[in-house]
Parts: structure tokens; sequence; C-alpha cells
């Protein structure tokens, strides 16, 4: 692209790979309808090991929100703990049974659902006054979102996935911020993986953000600063293979500064807005890239519903790449 | 069993079933040891149609809690909204670009990670001074569980899983609060389902709890008031069987009041403290139920893992049936 | 009034003593401009016994809230405790000097601002589709209450006191749910107080529903259900004092159910949307009202103001009688 | 001090000063036991001009927790707002009537009780196996405080209040970290306040530390790193004038880095564990120091209760000078 990308830029990608109402005008679903259940069955044919693989970067005051967006870590505090039964307080509040013998012990937990590993759900993006299909922004009010929840995937994110590992496709480290990813770039991941990208897959694109803030010993400004990641020229790849999912290891998936100086996070609008495509944030794929390096295997049965918070735009969960 | 149990009863079941050193003086896995490899590879074997079942319940403020056990309802509360959006609002907080273009929105959850849905870790079970294997009831502090915890179970949770719906076996449409399920009734489940139960195993109870307060329109004291569940005769069963986790569509699993006047929570102590056996509470067991009825098959591949709060006692999920 | 009352009687009477403009066209502090510090220094007179009386309830999981309105008890958790100590777990979070010497515990509270003895703030009251002096209501958004907050009234709500006890002027125990007290009845127990109300007072209004609830030894629907207070027959009276504030032992001020089939709360549209008058909710004035009935005395210097949370709509607060 | 102070500096000074079975072996109330009502009539008598000035830090997202010892700023969010009205979505929840007149905004503060302006209870500090007048560490177990909560100042906090500005008194700005504040600096600024400070007194200490973060534009590491405050040499002073209270405008009261290499918060020992003596912190003394200049007058009504947070170590306030 020879001009500056603007949010007529924008608005020319979103019409040419609009969804709204391919699946119908009441659909929520956006791309997950594109997986099928073949697609299910014969994901599962891929495991071989029987290796099982987490995704998430653990919940904890240790993550990388530093309050940008109202997002803060995790706060888990515990309601009753094994400390006081030791120091013999708990006796006052002990149930069942004899005092002695048994206490359970609870916790509790205070976040953001969108502070750590994470999907998007399609309410979470408005342009203008709609989400999704057209559905007005008013229907995420206080209440939550009584269209465009989570709660959409809810029985769904399980399939193929596929592992994008740009920076072992271009010989570096890590990407560096402000690096946007174009569609030559996944699909060379893509070759060098030996794998053909197809409807309904759950891709999952390695920028070595992670990595490099492990290296590093500190976030610093993973949470919402300058970052690697999908660029516009990125977008014709996407949607061209009917992707059901992509998801990355950096806050916001996309590149930062964006390439759109009159308007923010283009590829929201892009992806969330226009194709009801579903986006994953902050997912830590070090370990699978590892092993899909020894093994030299890319694809792999993929594991990820959301949990089903009723009226959310968007849920933490624990995605397992089988293999 | 002719005389009332007792915390005797417990010790010696406890004592005959013990786990504490069998995976080592540092194991806090339990029996998620059991799964190995291969046995995952040849549960993903049973998915056939590639269907994909939740067996979570919705975590709203229509849940079950009450406040028992300083446990309440999940608080979902939005941090922004597109409300704010067609009110004008947003112009004061947008981020990025153009401020009529984009604007995200975000939410909040407050929850007991025991509200719902869940796991327990072994630390959840603290029994006279210790919890599983050993490791001192000190260590599940206000600081949260630095043994025991949830963390343990991050990259497993993965395998064959097995639904035993004992109402179905026994013609009935859901167990009465008080029923205590022994060994036969779970044998007599398996026969019907024809599966052989074996380690590594994931066995789910269906109790049809959930159903009855479906059909009742309202919780009740659902959440910690009598319940069928697991019986102090199902002990031996289970343990024999070297299942790595059971789980059920009640509150607590066992059944309540429990067998054991002198004591709370019998099978807590046996399983969870002396065996290291994972529980599962609250599954939504019936739109599983449903279809293992339809299709005659009560095997499938299950992928269950907890979400990674460091250092907490449990967690919630969206635990998936496969087939 | 011999009619229904209507949302038309409301209007009328929100046209009568509207204090719209009154102290100017940006005004967020409605009554309290009424509190000139000649009052406060008259008021401080009063004190003579030196007797502090607070009317604040406890903020606890005992409170009178079920959920209505989101509307929950407070949660109080711990960060750190003293049983750690005993347990000797805390050995592992100490912060300075030799672990054995010194620790501090803190702990934490989650809870909706108007859940307990409150304040609230102009912004908590959207009639149509404005606020008090005609701010628009798109200025409480999901990111707090820009105009109308509760930090107008930082450094104010103190002056004289003075207690209406309805029940001990009416010489029954508690008034019962849909007793609506009108202008006569607040002029009863102001003569048998011997006060004279009169510009920037604070009013106490005593209906005894918290007497009621502490005989009963439960709360029932005392949050949200029906109960006494202020009708559409002291709208008048309230307003022709030129009073600061009015507070009332009840959850919502004004008397339950409504008697405006065709709009709820209609005096909290009056007073809080029209006047810009300072409601307080919950206060617990059974031992102001025991003192009062001792000594004879109903008036006092009171000291009451909110907690200083920027941009929220209500407040907590421990509000004293001091005299 | 010729030596470096020691444990044994802080047992020696504690043991002089213990107030421990002064009010009895069942007290809770320290020094606020000292506060007599006649005391709080004269002090009334100290309002002349009728002004009133909050002595609160706003509790907001800028204030000055960085995430230390669990203490995070607070976080406040809305329950229902008013651009719902305005978009249209809050037709779907109101409350009441018709739904296009009536409508209640709500909020919820999630904070710890420590993380602005506070009053620290006699649970906060745990010496070795105690806390104030002997009550084992044990009763500030998970389940909070059952002895030396907040509670026990629910009907008191008002009395006396003297300001002793220290930078005033030294002709500086403000102090720098690490400025230990002695019993003759304390004197200093009373004479020159022309107070005599005496028993029950309330007393505000004011380092600057809040004045200096303001000229920064930033907090920096105000909320526990190095300060200005109380030192060991200001013990004997503060404990011979038998004062109630004492507050500052710092995070922790007392100097950092503490005097005592072997210990943290040795004031906090001394003060709260042997004394009994009520603490606060983070009070904003700017707006009362600049009216004190003023008028020449550093004494004054105070009434400053803390909010009746059951079992609660800490409570958030606003407390109020009356002039």
């Amino acid at each position: 692209m020879s001009e500056t990308p603007s949010i007529d830029t924008v608005r020319r990608l979103a019409e040419r790979h609009s969804n709204w109402g391919r699946w119908g005008a009441d659909d929520e679903k956006g791309t997950l309808n594109l997986v099928r259940p073949e697609m299910v069955a014969a994901a599962s044919r891929l495991v071989e090991r029987g290796v099982t693989i987490s995704m998430a970067l653990p919940y904890d005051d240790a993550g990388p929100q530093t309050g940008g967006l109202g997002r803060f870590n995790p706060i888990h505090l515990m309601i009753r703990d094994g400390a006081d039964v030791i120091a013999g307080s708990s006796v006052r509040d002990f149930y069942g049974g004899d005092d002695r013998h048994f206490r359970g012990t609870d916790d509790i937990i205070i976040m953001p659902l969108q502070s750590g590993t994470q999907w998007d759900a399609p309410g979470h993006v408005i342009f203008e006054d709609t989400m999704y299909n057209g559905f007005g922004a008013e229907w995420v009010s206080s209440k939550g979102a009584l269209h465009g929840s989570i709660s959409n995937a809810t029985n769904s994110m399980v399939g193929r996935g596929v592992l994008l590992d740009i920076p072992r496709a271009l010989d570096v480290d890590w990407l560096e911020p402000g690096h946007a990813i174009d569609g030559d770039q996944l699909q060379k991941a893509a070759d060098m993986a030996s794998v053909e990208l197809g409807p309904g897959d759950f891709v999952f694109v390695r920028t070595g953000a992670i990595t490099k803030a492990r290296a590093a010993g500190e976030w610093g400004d993973y949470a919402g600063g300058s970052a690697p990641g999908l660029g516009l020229g990125s977008v014709d790849w996407i949607a061209d293979h009917d992707i059901a999912a992509v998801a990355a290891d950096t806050w916001g998936l996309e590149v930062r500064p964006n390439e759109t100086p009159d308007t923010g996070q283009p590829l929201h609008i892009i992806f969330i807005h226009a194709m009801g495509l579903w986006l994953g944030e902050i997912f830590d794929l070090d370990p699978l890239a590892t092993d899909c390096a020894d093994d030299g295997r890319y694809e792999f049965f993929f594991a990820g519903p959301p949990l089903p918070f009723t009226r959310a735009v968007g849920s933490p969960l624990n995605p397992m790449a089988i293999k």
C-alpha cells in the first residue's frame, strides 16, 4: 500500500469481507458457523502422541496489566483458609461434623474478563453505532451484552488448530514492536509448517512478544503499548481462508501503533465488526511453539471454549493443544 | 453397613485407598498422574460425529448460590459499554483514532471460584492439620495455596470421559436428596452404558439434581442443602477403578446429609485428602445425558482443564464432551 | 388528595418546588447550598453532654440486601491475616525487619455504594433524559458520574440535625408498610420535639422500620419491599422548610408501594431531580431516638459527610449525632 | 540515641508506655477511652466560623497505590447508568412505573480498606503472637477480626483536633523522605500553633508528603516507599500527652526507612500493639494547613469516625475539621 491507510481503507476491506447476513440476520456466532462437525471429527485424528499443551498464561498478580482501559491483573483472595485450622481460628466457622476433622478452603477472583488469555466476543467491538451483523450498540449496556455475548461460543471452539510461528519462519527470536505481519509472512509460516489453511481452522499467530517479555524479565508496556501483530496486509489472506478464529500472543492481536492514523484498532473493526471473526489475545504460544519445532508438526486438535459468563463481552479460558 | 458410619469408617477407607507417596513425596497432581499420553490418544479415537457438548452451567446471577460458605453467584459488571456510544458519553474516554469510529467494550467478574461448575484442587480440603500427600494446612494461608493449588492441573484434564447416568439406570427422573449412590449403582450405570471403567478415566455421575431444579423452576437449597450423591458405599468402587477424576451435577458430589454424624463431607476426606482424586461439582450433565441416550454411546473425548489461577484452590471451567 | 396521584401530580409538585437554576446553571450541590457557615457555627452550640451517637448500620453480610437492583451486602475479605502468623505461614510474605516481629493485617471490601447507610448523589436519579439542574443523563455513563457525583458533598453535610420520630409522635412502635407520612405528621413530630425546622437543617425521619426488623429477628423484604415512608403529602412541608437533606431508616425513604401507579419513586423525582435535595437511606435511627426520648432534646450537631468516591452516585458513611 | 535502634529499643519503649490492662483486660478501644464527653463538648466550642474542611483524599483510580501489600486504588464500576436511558437500553431493566419516567443509577466499589485515607484498627498490627491488650493473633483469621476490629471506634473519633504543621514550623515546603520527626519538632509545631496538647486530643501531623507529590505531578513511591514521618524520638512525647489518635499525610505515619534494621514499622508496634493508640494514614492535610495558616488557629472540632465494617482491621473515612 503506497498511501497512508485510513478509515477509508478500513471501510473498503470491511465491505469486501463483510459476513453480515451470511448466516442469517440474527446470527451472533460469526465465523464459528464455519466449524462443521466433520471438521471436528477430522481434527481429532491429528492426535498421535497424546500430549496436551496449555496456551494459557497464569492468571495472577504477576500478569501484564498496568491499569490501562480499566484492566488490572486478577485479584485472588481467600474466603476460608488452612492456616486458620493450624491457628485454631477455624473452630469458629467450620461446617459439618466435628470441628477438628474437616475444613474446606475457598477463594474468590476479581478480574477484568480481558485481562489475560482471552476470547473477544462479537459485542466487544462497537463501530460507529453497531456491532457485528448490525445489532445496535445499545444492546451492550450497563447490564451487559444482550446481543453479541461470549455465550455464543459456549458449545464451540473445538477443531483443527494450526500454529503459524512467524519469528521462526523469519528466523528471528521475536518480532519487534511495530512489525506488521502481512499475508506473505503468514503464508511463509504456513509453508514452513507444511499446512494448508482452510475453512473452520483455528489459527494461532506467534509473534514472540511474550518470549521477549520473558527474556527481559518484565512485562514493560506489553499490555497496551507498541507491539508486533497482524497488519492491514494480512486481512485478505485471513479472510480468504475462512478461518474460524485467530489468536495471538499479544495484548491486541494487531500491530501497534496502528497503521491508520485516523482510527484505532482497524483490524478489530474488520475482523470482529464486519466479519464476525473470533479473536484471541494474550495466548502464551511458547510451549506449543517449542513442541511444534521439536516434532515438526504444526497442526493439532484444539479445544478452547470460553467460560459461559452470561452477557459478557469476553472470557478467560485455558486453550489446549492436543497432539 | 450395619452400623452408623463415623469418622472411624472414614479413617479406615482413607487408609485403605490412600495414595500418599504413591507418586512421590512431593506429588501434588494426585490421580491426574494416572492419565498417560497413550490414553489421551486412544480417547481421541472416540470422536465420531464431531459433536461438542458443554457441561458448564452459565455463570451469572441466576446461579444456585445463596451466600452459604461465603459463596455467591458471579457478579458481572461493565467497565465500558456500547450504550455510552449511542448516548454520546463515550467520546470522553475513547481510545485511539477518531472518537466516532471505534470503541471496545470491557467487563469484569467477581466470583467465588467454587460458585458454579468447578474443579476442586487438592488444597481445597484440610483434614485435621494436613492436605493431600501430607502438606501442612499452613500452606493454604491468606496468600493462597502454595501447595495443592489448581495449577497442578493446568496441562491436564483431557482424556476418556464416561457418563454414568444413575437416574436413567434406575429408571427415575432424578435421585432424591439423601439418596446415597453405592458401587452397585455405579456399576449398573456402567453396564447400561456398556463401558468398562479403567485407570485414568474421567467419570461423570449424573444424579438429576439440576434436572429437578429446572423442573421446579427454582434452585431452592440446591447449593448447600440436602442432595443425592456418592455415598460411603461407592468409595471402594471408585478407588478400585483408579479413575482420574469424578464430577457430578450437585454442589458437593457426595450425598447430603452426610452418612457420618460426627464429620462433614467424609468423601471429600477420602477422595481428595487421602487419594488425591480430583472432584468436579455443579457440572450440568443434562445435555450430555440426552445426547448419550440418543446415540447410546456414553464414552467420549473429554477436555476440561481448569483456568490456571495461581494459588487457587478451585476453578471454574467449561468442560467439553466431544463425541 | 381525592384522585389517584399520577405522573402529572409528580410533574406539578416538581414544577412548584424546582430548584433548577436557583444556585446557577452549573450547580450540582443542590440544597447543600442552603447550609451557611453561621448555621454550622450555631449548630455546634447544641453540643452539651458531649455524647456521640452513630446512625450507621454495620456494613456486613448480615445486612438487609437480597440482590435486588444489583445490590448485595458488603463482601469483606482478608488480604493478610493473623492466623497466618500463628500457623507460621506468614514468614513467606512478611514485610520489613525480622519475620517474627511484625505483621500488618489488611482487608478489602466489595460493596454497592447504596447497599447500607447511604447518601444519594444528584446523579442517582434520572428522570426522562436528565438529572438535577438539567444535566443530561449521558453524563452518568459506564465511566461514572461526570456531573451529579457524590463529590459535591465532600466538604459538607455538617450542621443542625433534627430527629422527627414519627412512631413516637403517633404513639406506636413502628409505622406499618404502606404508611405514607404527610406534612401534618412531620409537623406533629416537630411539635413533640419542640423544634422549628428551618433552612439548612438536616432532618432524620424515623419510621421504625429497622426497629420492626429487629423485633422480627430478620430483615425480610426490608430492602426493596413495601415500607412506610414519606408520601406525596409530605412534599410541600419538606420543600417549604428549605432543609438541606432528609434521611430515613428505610431502604428508599418514600412510602412503598408508591402512591403513583404510573411511575416509580415519585419523591425521588421531586426531591432529587427537581429540588436537588439530598436523601439518606438505611440510617439506623434507633439509638438516637432512644437518647432523644431520654433527654427530651431532638436537635443536635450533625456531621455526616460522604466518602469522596470520585464519579460515584452514592456513598456509605458513618453519620454522627453529637449532643 | 547514639546507638543503632533495634527491636530491643522497641521493646523498652513498648514496655514503658504499654496500656495493656489500663482500661481492663477486655479493652479493645485503647486510647479512645481517653476521650471523655466533656472533652467533646469543650471541643465543640472551638467552632467559630462554621467552616468545614475535609481531610480525605478522593478515593479513585488516581490514588497512590501501586499494588504493594496487596493494596490497589479503589475500583469504581456502575451497576446501572444514565447513558442506558439515552440509548434506550434501560427499558429492559427499569424498576417501577412507566419505563420512560424514572431510573435510579447505582454503583459499586472494590477497595482495600487501607488504600486511601484510613484509620488502622487495633487488629491491624500483630507483634509476635498477639495484638493490642494481648488478644491472640488467631482472632484475626480469614473470617476477619473477631477482636481488635474497627467497630470499636464506631461511636467515637470526635473531639478536639490539633494540626501540627511540621514543615511550616521548620520553614520548609515539605519534609524529605527519611526525615524522622522527634518530640522537639512536634513541640515546636505545637508552640507555633500556640496549642498545648492534652489527653484525648486528635493530633494531625503534616509532613508535606502529599504537597510534594502534588508538586511533582505524580505519586511515585508515595505508597510504600521512603517517607518522612514520626521517629522513635517522638514516642515519649506522643505517649506522655495521652492523645486519642494521631494521623499523618503519609502512607504509614512513621519514618521510612525505619530506624530499626531488625524490625519493620517499630512505631506501629509501640503505638498500636503496646499503647492501643489509633493511627490514621494518607490524610490530606493541605487544605486544613492552608486554612490554619490563614487564621492562625490550629485547633478545631474534629469528627472522623470510621465506617463500621464488621470484623475489619481498617476503614476509609471522610475526616472533617470544623472551625
